[in-house]
């Protein structure tokens, strides 16, 4: 038998559990079989609107119950959703666009101003705003009764060394293995229920969605974060499971003070980045189960994550590889390292990324001998668990975004006055990280407030560098190569 | 990525949980950790004696601690175990060995009288039995860091209309698929704890044993089925899930009388053929936990289960198909049947087996625009629950165990006296079904204590007809056929 075809996934769910609730937003709910005829019937618009199967479609939406419905419609009519951060600038979402070939983009009235810089750079793309949607004719839509486990799904673009954001191919294939492999390490239980409070563009909201449908249970979207709503949802909705990054972290546990969570309520899920220990031995102090994960865009969320057994003994580690996944760190001349001794970390798993949309070139470089190149840095203790030292050299996280200095850099040296520039970050007690620049001036002298406003127009406002240094020379070594550590020491 | 590799599965479950508990057995206990050392000394030893990947290797043993290593043992060799149901004849066992070329047999003491009748008829076949392993030396062996989903792991033999046993592939992604399946349906917790008192030559035993070692979950493990013990060990092991067949439900239904299970105890999963409707009218009365479910040995256990919201609602169906699966009826003419009309089931998903050993025809025969015939007959109501109304007609359920009428003829056939031969069921109390045979005599006179002796000598107890009818003639079409179920009307 085949076995890359599997049911659409979400017809599959609201046929099997259709009145079980699927998402909480606000005051409203929708249980699967209404999710699934709001998603046809919204299927149906888009097709009348000549969106169609195969095709790479553009989404710069909030996080909301409509956000919801409009991506399980694009999964019903087979269409690639290219999930755009809605803190970009208008100019890095053009760059997404373009490069993914979108043929059409699907936004909201609230990003009205961007949509019309998008029209301006991009005058033949057609563009929809979901509030259009209540007008427009619906036609039956033609879905996919079945989904081919090596098809795209959505695609997420994710900036390298080089500072050109590529495009993350993440398939069906790729969201299921993720959901059963954290099904497999957290559990599941038919009262679990999941707060996504993290973006739905990012992988850490969006794979809450899959497993909301593979798993068949509710989730509890909220907007964006907000301390005092997530304790009210975690007793109105008995919230079992809340993904977090850090900062999140920290304000709940300061929120909460004395007040024990629900005795139902299961874990966090922590990625984002490093958590520093301090948080980590406050919540076993407090007996808030805290489950530290690692993954990234390219292994369509979590890889990595520490069982419930071992979340003392192994504090500040991010555990073992999902069951089907395998990590293994190397030296840089390619050999395995030993136990305890630190290299890059390499991954493998059929959750991991098939590779960068229209790169194929990109894709050869990170993977070798099938084990894929995370960049970042890390070791294995003697029981194999992983201890992620530092993301990779050029990776600054700031608040659970990840922000990539040399875009920064390109930024800065397009600007007349800047002749060489270089971003590191430092730590900030609420982002975790931010960035920073290191300027060499030409000539001409910018101050520190217009490099700012400079930055402002052409890149999101977590990206743009929180403090400016004028220097006389950037450190670089004998190939000339950027020394990002060395800067400002 | 490739997506068909995976770690062993094993060799992984005991690296991300070693401590915890694997399987108990009578006053024994082995840890995942404990169990991989074992089968990986007991794989040493097999390959000293020359089993080695690829290889089919016959089984022939009881429900034991020792088997759980065998089988692990096995599996990270990368042979594929060949595993003989212990109740059958040895001329029945010689006829599976033969057929799958078995490269060795390994077997126990206990069935010592078997094995000397199965080296006499095949005297070429290395024979290993359990009790000598220890005396054994043992090498490192070259175990399977990863496997390929499509690989064969085990074969089990199924009879069909022709007489014939056919050895059903499953391959272990046959086995992954309905693992995780089945996690998807009833959900897993890391307190679940599953008694497994059916045989592990049925697949499902076996199948019991694969979510155990995917999940992480410690298994309970019985000789045979004891309702005394099963209820002592549901408390001291805190068991949460046990697979049972219509008897043995009956009978702890009985045992329980007013007491109740233990809180913590989720639920029963119930298979082996259609249930009794007073049977499960008891359990939905006494507020007892009772997943139907529908499956054979094609589809690596369940492909069909009632999910708990609707136990009560939809008593008597089979339920809907598990998230990777599908099921459709289809009349006669090819035509799928509209909603209530019954036709035969057929069935698609990636635990649906690639084929039979050897047999490719045999395979094509079965599967229809990649849909599996499963030669059952069934309807689906206006919500898509399916009702088994009966398993094809030849086939009959005793006690769990697939009878098949042919193969009984073909012995019954093989009786000098014996000028025809059919085989049907008539109802049991205890076994649910058993069978029944109408003979047509030739000059000679056998009685029926004649018959029985004879049929005992070739095959497995619970094969031989309880009843010997000897008629004039047997219904038959025009063209011949025997028409079963018309024998005794």
């Amino acid at each position: 038998m085949q076995n890359a075809l599997m049911p659409n996934l979400l017809t599959k769910r609201a046929f099997l559990t259709p009145d079980r609730v699927a998402v909480y937003f606000d005051d409203k709910q929708l249980t699967f079989k209404e999710l699934y005829n709001q998603s046809l019937n919204t299927a149906g618009k888009f097709q009348g609107r000549g969106i169609q199967k195969g095709q790479y479609v553009g989404v710069l939406l909030k996080n909301n119950l409509d956000t919801v419905v409009i991506l399980f419609a694009l999964q019903l009519l087979g269409v690639r959703a290219v999930i755009l951060n809605n803190r970009l600038t208008s100019s890095e979402l053009v760059w997404q666009l373009k490069d993914s070939q979108a043929a059409s983009l699907i936004t909201e009235g609230s990003f009205a101003d961007k949509d019309l810089e998008i029209r301006d750079m991009l005058p033949t793309l057609p563009t929809l705003l979901k509030e259009q949607l209540d007008s427009l004719p619906t036609e039956i839509p033609d879905i996919l009764e079945e989904i081919n486990l090596e098809d795209v799904c959505t695609i997420m673009y994710t900036s390298g060394t080089t500072g050109n954001p590529k495009g993350v191919m993440q398939t069906y294939g790729n969201h299921w293995w993720s959901s059963v492999g954290s099904a497999l390490n957290l559990g599941f239980i038919d009262t679990d229920c999941w707060l996504c409070s993290v973006p739905l563009f990012h992988i850490s909201g969006y794979s809450i969605l899959m497993r909301s449908v593979i798993y068949g249970m509710p989730v509890v979207l909220h907007e964006s974060f907000d301390v005092e709503k997530t304790i009210q949802d975690f007793h109105s909705k008995r919230v079992t499971i809340m993904s977090v990054v850090g900062n999140m972290l920290t304000r709940i546990i300061e929120f909460l003070g004395e007040e024990p969570l629900p005795e139902y309520f299961r874990c966090f899920l922590l990625g984002g980045g490093p958590a520093p220990l301090p948080l980590l031995e406050a919540c076993v102090a407090k007996n808030i189960p805290v489950f530290q994960t690692y993954g990234m865009t390219e292994t369509s969320s979590q890889i990595v994550t520490l069982s419930p057994e071992y979340s003392i003994s192994k504090l500040g580690s991010a555990g073992k590889p999902l069951f089907p996944s395998e990590v293994q760190i190397k030296l840089e001349d390619g050999q395995k390292a030993k136990e305890g001794e630190a290299g890059e970390i390499f991954v493998k798993g059929p959750n991991v990324t098939s590779g960068y949309l229209n790169r194929p070139g990109a894709m050869l470089d990170k993977v070798h001998d099938g084990w894929f190149s995370t960049g970042d840095i890390g070791y294995l203790d003697e029981e194999g668990f992983l201890y992620v030292i530092d993301r990779r050299s050029d990776l600054i996280i700031s608040g659970g975004e990840n922000v990539y200095p040399a875009e920064i850099e390109a930024v800065l040296l397009s600007h007349p006055d800047v002749m060489d520039a270089g971003v590191t970050s430092r730590e900030d007690e609420r982002w975790g990280q931010v960035p920073i620049a290191f300027i060499v001036q030409r000539d001409g002298r910018s101050t520190a407030e217009e490099l700012e406003q400079f930055c402002l127009k052409r890149l999101a406002k977590y990206k743009v560098p929180k403090d400016f240094y004028f220097v006389e020379e950037l450190p670089r070594n004998a190939s000339n190569k950027l020394l990002r550590r060395m800067l400002g020491k």
